[in-house]
């Protein structure tokens, strides 16, 4: 089979770092093989620097990211919990639907898609929800929302209510401070800024939600007591066997976050913080209109309407077809108004940006 | 960092195909990339092949194999529901457990570990269950289960029973034949004679199962209404994102399938059959006991009892440290007593059995 190679410069997946990729080939271990334990502690740990926490549950889910929301609510949510969730894009909107499907009764703060979270309003839905679940870096919209101000909001009122955040697409682009913010749980995927193909979800839950939990969740594969033991080992000490954990999966996690922690975190966030400023600089100079809020743009995801005139899906067609990249549509309702385009992980670069916006340039004819 | 190189003849993870290998380090493609989409209809088409099925419904749920059992409770089992399940190992253990968060009554059909499933008794028990639950090979005990003759009785006695078979370790190694045998739902996983690193589960479902479904499962990640629309098109025709799919392992998964695929599968059977037949022989030549029931043992994972005056973990250390190999140990009260050692996918060769013979009878002494 010919092997055709693209330019990843959508939402998701992005290009993995090399690393990540030789590591994915490299010669398969057993879940039970020392080696192999040693490489799942050693990820564990290299993901409370990313995340930057010291929680003991901090763990790769054997799933895609959305598998980490699903973890989030099945194991914290009781039927009638009111749970308050803000809504300005699609993975807001996803939030409501789980919680719903684990008996939680939800207040929604809707934004418009576009704008970062509210955190007054989000505090004013409810006096002492069970949950507040907000989106970090909305990958529909290319928005970051200030969750340190959303989690120091929460300490000051008290109570008991957890912060559960959607750090899909911040992990590892943009600054993620779990235990700074106040953040209870969290997760993540491998495929945008973390540089690994998808299939993994990075999660972390603090020992205040785990104190809180759902003892026997409805879902098996997604009960943290039992994931726990496998991974961090049970109180008693030893490691029971839950699932096969997804070892080729993981050896590549572990090599890109080697990676990640080698270039170190503040110059991570910098490449990505460079990348994305020229490419919005540069669609701007192309006459171009950027969607997210100003001052609350990610540098790693960038979204731009679509000029009036132009076919979306066309000109991404052209893109793929003659020049190999993939940029990605708008999310819901912006479909077919908006291109998302992506600068995450290995492709947070200079050399990315040039070459999108040139070969935008062209297909526009500008 | 130093690649440790295992022979994995434990049960599951076995060494991949090397198709499935490169295919895992092949360039990224994007989820809704066209090339990738043919790559996913393909892997669907060519897991139609191997299941025996021409359920539209086919597909790679995106976990390890356990998350196709929990799909498949989570899909058909509403609260209260009567659920027959055949024990005869860890994983018919594991059917119970699941069904029983799912809201099932769950009526279990004990056996001792180490005998097939009885087809007499699983159908005393209950006139007219929602489902049976039968693992077809029990990776914890070696045993093959006769599901035709299951099937078959099932069928004869009508109604709207629907029949769940865990095939984890029989797909791709013994035959299955999903549309004959009147099995309604089925899962495996990758890590096992598919010859695939862990991380997918290949999963079918029968029109019968699909129209008696729950359509508003607990589980989000695992609604197959939702996964339904974006693996095959929704009823309108489209496909609709749903979570992004951890492209590489089904890249890898298509690869692994097109090696068996143009082996043929009756080839692949008898290569399992032989492998196994020469190790089962070997293993009673060095004097051991084998544990599952003659003439219902699985060609692909031997199960043998441990020599009454042997540690069983300092055996399997030095197979590790002293030549490179896996071997399981037993699973349950079997833990210390039992081993358990596959020759699945890319391992079952007379070669590795004879390796594997040979290691064992210079670390025994025997």
């Amino acid at each position: 089979m010919t092997l055709v190679d693209r330019v990843l410069l959508g939402p998701g997946p992005s290009n993995p770092y090399p690393e990540a990729t030789a590591a994915l080939a490299a010669p398969l271990l057993g879940h039970l093989d020392p080696v192999f334990l040693g490489i799942l502690d050693e990820t564990c740990e290299r993901l409370r620097t990313v995340w930057g926490t010291d929680n003991r549950r901090t763990l790769p889910l054997s799933g895609t990211g959305s598998i980490g929301m699903e973890a989030a609510f099945a194991n914290t949510v009781r039927a009638g919990d009111p749970v308050v969730v803000a809504v300005n894009g699609l993975f807001g909107e996803r939030m409501c639907e789980v919680a719903g499907r684990y008996g939680a009764t939800v207040i929604r703060v809707d934004h418009e898609w576009g704008d970062p979270v509210d955190v007054e309003r989000v505090l004013a839905a409810h006096p002492a929800p069970r949950l507040v679940g907000a989106v970090h870096a909305e990958t529909s919209t290319g928005v970051r929302s200030d969750l340190a101000a959303l989690g120091a909001a929460l300490r000051e009122r008290g109570g008991d209510t957890l912060l559960l955040a959607d750090c899909v697409t911040s992990l590892a682009g943009i600054e993620v401070a779990v235990d700074d913010w106040g953040v209870d749980l969290a997760y993540s995927g491998t495929q945008k800024c973390l540089g690994v193909a998808p299939g993994l979800a990075p999660f972390t839950m603090s020992e205040r939600a785990w104190e809180r939990r759902v003892e026997h969740p409805p879902t098996w594969y997604l009960d943290l007591g039992l994931i726990g033991d496998y991974v961090s080992g049970s109180a008693g000490g030893g490691r029971t066997y839950h699932h096969t954990a997804p070892v080729a999966m993981i050896a590549s996690l572990h090599a890109a976050l080697g990676r990640v922690l080698a270039e170190g975190l503040p110059s991570v966030f910098e490449r990505h913080a460079a990348a994305g400023r020229r490419l919005q600089e540069g669609l701007v100079e192309l006459g171009l209109d950027l969607f997210a809020a100003e001052g609350h743009r990610l540098p790693e995801l960038t979204t731009v309407r679509v000029p009036a005139d132009v076919d979306s899906a066309q000109v991404r067609r052209r893109l793929l077809d003659e020049y190999g990249i993939e940029i990605g549509a708008g999310a819901g309702k912006y479909a077919s108004t908006v291109w998302r385009i992506g600068l995450m992980g290995h492709n947070a670069r200079l050399d990315r940006a040039e070459l999108v916006l040139a070969a935008l340039r062209r297909v526009l004819g500008r």
